[in-house]
């Protein structure tokens, strides 16, 4: 088994064979080949194929072991049937990395999967790298590689962005619409079946690579969402992740995963996992391509009050209303600012923003208002919306626009609203000018993602607390746990970890179904709860299984008797396992903290409010390992009903740092207990006073061993 | 004062003068009268200007006067101080509409106010009709009119989308849209500052215009929101109403009212307006042109399950994704279509839908699949996504995609992902196809708006309910409170309301605030809950004014001294008015109705969930008057706490029909008493029997007389 190559194996080689290469125009073995050298590949490029002695004039070899001079890269465009064999001749002859375009693998199922299979141990055997199969290629735009090894009829311009796709089709949509907008390219991947090469390998390669400046994905599944987690959050921090991600209804993750193989991720998790990453998620490729237009042409804002030029009414509008829907503030100009702009504009405008000068602004008026308003400290970027009266042909404000905008270090984005010639000149004949929008929700929703971008990179990097267990002996009682079968922890047990880790626990006393209640309450004391324990008893206090309030020996004797007779009634007699005397918890709001695990994205940790109407209404926030005291900050916060903790109404406000410092207890449970598959504390009363804060009710489910992810 | 022509003066005249007409190429005179002459208008022209003796060749007149044939129609294009000379004359010349375009009137202020009402004075004169001032024009594109008479620089093609706007600068974007896709338009009317005609004044026109099939409407302020409720609700069934209302947000609305010099409607008004007259609101342009796109092209869908074809994986999963959020089913293909589309698609190709035929296909491929996907009776409309593989130019597809589609009266949606040369193509490439879309998401978009379309126009009427108020008596009371004033009703005045009109109200006696509560006792009956009665005190039960389950004297007693000193502490003993002695009503679920009334929509009804956490959320429903027993239907079942009243984990379900006739008999009493002001039922505990269900608090606010609004 060999070590493998690095990426570079596959994006900068010195020489690269074709297996595949055919002279039939309209083949893939033809376009990528022609592809290749159109482009300008800066090394050797060898046809291979036994059929043909050369194809477009280059000499063809039979074989890759038939080549003389050494290969890099192999690009296999063979029927299914010859990739292991050819695969398998490529490891011999020493060739380091391998572009599987060939289909016929994992994702036709049957002796599709089986040949994946056996490409993987060659891979494992030779250490060559694989981007596939089933993919459309990969293309480094950098000047002195200038590799376009795909098959789509495009030369993409080099530049500062690195694309990503799950999806081939999707890739050449985009690498249609960059070029419609001109943007340049620094590589473009399609991962195909990502057999090897996935986003988490190109994510850490561009990261390094200074060239990149945007990074764009476009998902269909997570492959390790644990390394994508790590990743992303550095990376973000110095270069813009925009992600479309597909499959995120049940209906469309039964679509993805007929196409990949693959079952999608939970999708709470996926969305709690990219906010916590500061990866920009958009919904539509064009959403994307809005977005990263925007991050090409502009400089970051450094702040999130925006002024906005027209000289029509209507879109200002249109404009303004989106820019507060994306929580971004209109921009107060001073009065310095409204003055210099009413010195040369018509009485009839508004020099308040929206600065509307009204339709009869030309270029000039364009590039003087522009320029005082991007003067003004208060403004952080501009839209610069211009409809062209008649006649006038938008050409000159466009580049009036571009001339005050040259003299400041602020975003701004156009949107000027044209005949669709105007559209397709764009790209030649206003090189430097900032982005142009056809529409102004368009501009705001990319001046929003990169209003997002800049809160993101400005916000501390949150930091992960560490608790010590204050009783060492939950580890035995865990290990027991798992090595009789896993499953729900006896409720005496819950209480020691949870204590352990140090939650405001409720005194205890469980006792077998036929113990006697009475002799319990010594070491809890009155007033009391008694509740019914059973395994598979849900939904306790419907049945009758919840008694509060209990102030002395009578009551509780009395209760104790009531209750076998409900549960009699209700049916579930069998399942009563013993019951619970416990400290009864001061009033106070309930708050639920729970964490599930998910088989791809580990431990999920859930906050939120308690009681029934809460529960309709779902009204919880879900975050991903590792969490942060940032995030457990953001999580309390982001609830709907988060203003009742705060007090309401002459309510007291409940420790809310007791319920941030509670969520990050829990992440350090589960991350210390990763036998722990599922944990619920509900409810958890908080009050005003920390020391009154209790665990009523909580429930740990133990693995078995068989089912542990590998964490 | 003369009665005033009816739309036709505008639409339909014989002789149109343009005064203010210009040789000057560039100029609004200019443009608008070589539009005119260019897109071929059936009728005379005249040029007016006293600067020029003829104009493109046509007689120039000095003044409207000075023609001799009649004259129908007048467009102004004069400098905002000769608008109301001219206006004048062309009064007396017997001219029955003028299209103002000058600018200068109300959304200036000031002086431009004077003159709008100065203009207001002409037109009740002279009986003549206005679009504008402060307009771009109108266009009527029948072919035996050919009138267009704007400054675009456009011809629109005659066809069946009539279209408003309010802001003419995105008149003209929705123009070159318009143009863009080949689409035929009816009419286009800028507004401007609708002095006259606006926007319901066009809907009856347009109702009754065969050639007018779809309206759409960019919007940013209603006139008149009740007559256009009337209206749309019946247009709506015959002709989707396609609208876009900007000024949504507080700044938005800000932005609007300078522009428009009108304040903005209250938002959820006009959310639950819409929704209640079957309009389809969007919020962009683009998606305006997606959605009108659709209706131009496409029959009406007759159901909601969709099928997807595609040859490639990623753009499916999409359009998947986005047919889910949007309500929409995929639809379970037939076995008898499966083996069909078995039979001649590859091994690897999907023929569940979405139906995946893999790369490999070509057009015959889709037109065969398409013909069998569409004579499934189980599919309503099939969304056809293809991504070119190299060199296959995409033309073939759309001719067989069309071929097929010609077969079946359903609606296909076709999503092709190509260069910017195949779009540019369409209009005249391919005439008779289905509406081609670049992305899937847009093609959903569209679908889902003709869907909701198709669920309204099957949707039966909605009935309105009439309740007799049971005690003529409380007509008196209500007078009475109006000429004393106005304001809070006392409690028992309240009670008697809404007993009147059949509301279950708690049995009660009102004690002023040195009364003797004992003695209150004997009509109400034990248990009972004391409270406090001041108009100026809110939220009574925190600061202790409501004592409940009060069982005998001594309790009562106790609860009264109790109050008055905590009412002390409080510091509102002075802002005490008496004491209310009440009936307890049974537990149940708290919920609310109530009632504000804005100033131009008139009373806004509203329902929801009681009790603290719900308050915060916000799970309101909204309606505008009318309210039918469909709306009352919807607005309980459109909570998300719905489920709450359905009943959960063991309740029992409240009596929703009590609270679905609570809402219509409220509807009823507001209607009835355009001097409530406002009203609030808070809360009304609902019980799973009728008989239980009380109204536990309730506040009546009447008006003085002079804010009424005219109902």
């Amino acid at each position: 088994m060999s070590s493998p190559h690095s990426l570079d194996a596959i994006f900068k080689p010195s020489s690269i064979a074709v297996i595949g290469a055919s002279p039939r125009r309209g083949t893939i073995g033809h376009e990528l080949l022609d592809n290749l050298i159109r482009y300008g590949f800066n090394g050797m490029v060898f046809p291979v194929n036994p059929k043909h002695k050369f194809i477009k004039s280059i000499k063809c070899h039979p074989t890759v072991s038939s080549i003389v001079d050494p290969v890099d890269l192999a690009i296999i465009i063979v029927p299914k049937e010859h990739v292991l064999g050819v695969a398998e001749e490529c490891g011999e002859r020493g060739v380091k990395g391998l572009v599987i375009i060939s289909a016929g693998f994992r994702e036709v199922g049957g002796e599709g999967v089986k040949r994946e299979k056996a490409l993987l141990a060659l891979k494992e055997k030779y250490g060559f790298r694989i981007v596939g199969p089933n993919c459309m290629g990969v293309i480094n735009a950098e000047e002195n590689v200038r590799m376009n090894a795909t098959f789509a009829p495009l030369e993409p311009k080099s530049g500062s962005m690195a694309f990503m796709t799950q999806s081939g089709a999707l890739g050449v949509a985009i690498l249609l619409a960059v070029a419609r907008l001109d943007l340049g390219l620094s590589y473009f991947v399609s991962v195909g079946n990502k057999l090897d090469i996935a986003g988490n390998d190109l994510l850490e390669y561009w990261d390094k690579d200074e060239n990149t400046k945007i990074i764009a994905l476009y998902l269909e599944s997570f492959g390790e969402p644990r390394r994508f987690t790590q990743l992303s959050k550095k990376i973000t921090k110095r270069k813009p992740i925009i992600l479309v991600k597909s499959g995120t209804t049940a209906a469309g993750a039964r679509a993805a995963s007929s196409h990949t193989g693959h079952l999608a991720g939970l999708e709470i998790a996926v969305d709690a996992l990219l906010h916590q990453c500061g990866v920009i998620r958009v919904s539509t490729i064009q959403e994307m391509m809005d977005v990263v237009l925007a991050f090409s042409k502009n400089p970051m804002p450094r702040g999130g009050r925006i002024g906005v030029l027209t000289n029509a009414g209507g879109p200002a509008i249109m404009a303004t209303d989106r820019l507060v829907n994306e929580d971004l503030a209109l921009a107060t100009l001073s009065d310095k600012t409204q003055t210099k702009l009413r010195s040369f504009l018509p009485e009839e405008s508004s020099v308040r923003n929206p600065v509307d000068m009204i339709a009869s602004a030309g270029a000039d008026e364009y590039g003087r208002a522009l320029d005082i308003m991007l003067a003004d400290d208060a403004v952080d970027a501009v839209i610069a919306i211009f409809v062209p009266p008649i006649m006038v042909e938008p050409g000159e404000v466009v580049k009036k626009i571009t001339e005050a905008t040259r003299k400041y270090d602020k975003p701004v984005f156009s949107v000027v609203m044209a005949e669709e010639k105007f559209y397709e000149e764009i790209p030649r004949r206003f090189k430097d000018a900032p982005p142009v929008y056809r529409f102004p929700e368009s501009a705001v929703r990319a001046l929003a993602a990169m209003d997002r971008q800049r809160k993101w990179v400005e916000q501390p990097e949150g930091q992960v607390k560490t608790f010590e267990p204050e009783d060492p002996s939950v580890r035995g009682m865990v290990k027991e746990a798992v090595a009789s079968g896993g499953g729900y922890m006896p409720p005496d047990q819950v209480n020691r970890i949870l204590a352990s880790y140090g939650f405001p626990v409720c005194r205890l006393r469980f006792l077998p179904a036929d113990g006697d209640v009475l002799q319990a309450t010594a070491d809890v004391g009155y007033p009391l709860v008694l509740k019914v324990f059973g395994r598979n008893i849900t939904h306790k206090s419907d049945i009758g299984g919840v008694v509060t309030g209990i102030k002395n020996q009578d009551m509780l004797a009395r209760a104790h008797t009531d209750m076998q007779e409900k549960l009699e009634r209700a049916g579930v007699s069998r399942e009563v396992e013993g019951f619970l005397v416990q400290e009864m918890a001061q009033e106070g709001k309930e708050v639920i903290f729970g964490m599930t695990t998910d088989p791809k994205f580990g431990p999920v940790l859930m906050f939120g409010m308690g009681g029934k109407y809460v529960e309709i209404i779902k009204d919880i926030a879900f975050r991903v390992m590792p969490v942060t005291d940032i995030d457990a900050r953001e999580m309390v916060r982001s609830i709907k009903s988060y203003p009742l903790l705060e007090g309401v109404r002459g309510d007291e406000r409940v420790d809310i740092e007791f319920i941030e410092e509670s969520i990050q207890r829990l992440a350090q449970m589960v991350s210390d207990w990763p036998e722990i598959l599922e944990l619920d504390m509900n409810p958890v009363m908080v009050t005003p006073d920390r020391s009154a804060c209790r665990v009523v009710d909580a429930r740990i489910r133990i693995s078995s061993g068989e089912e542990l992810p590998g964490r």
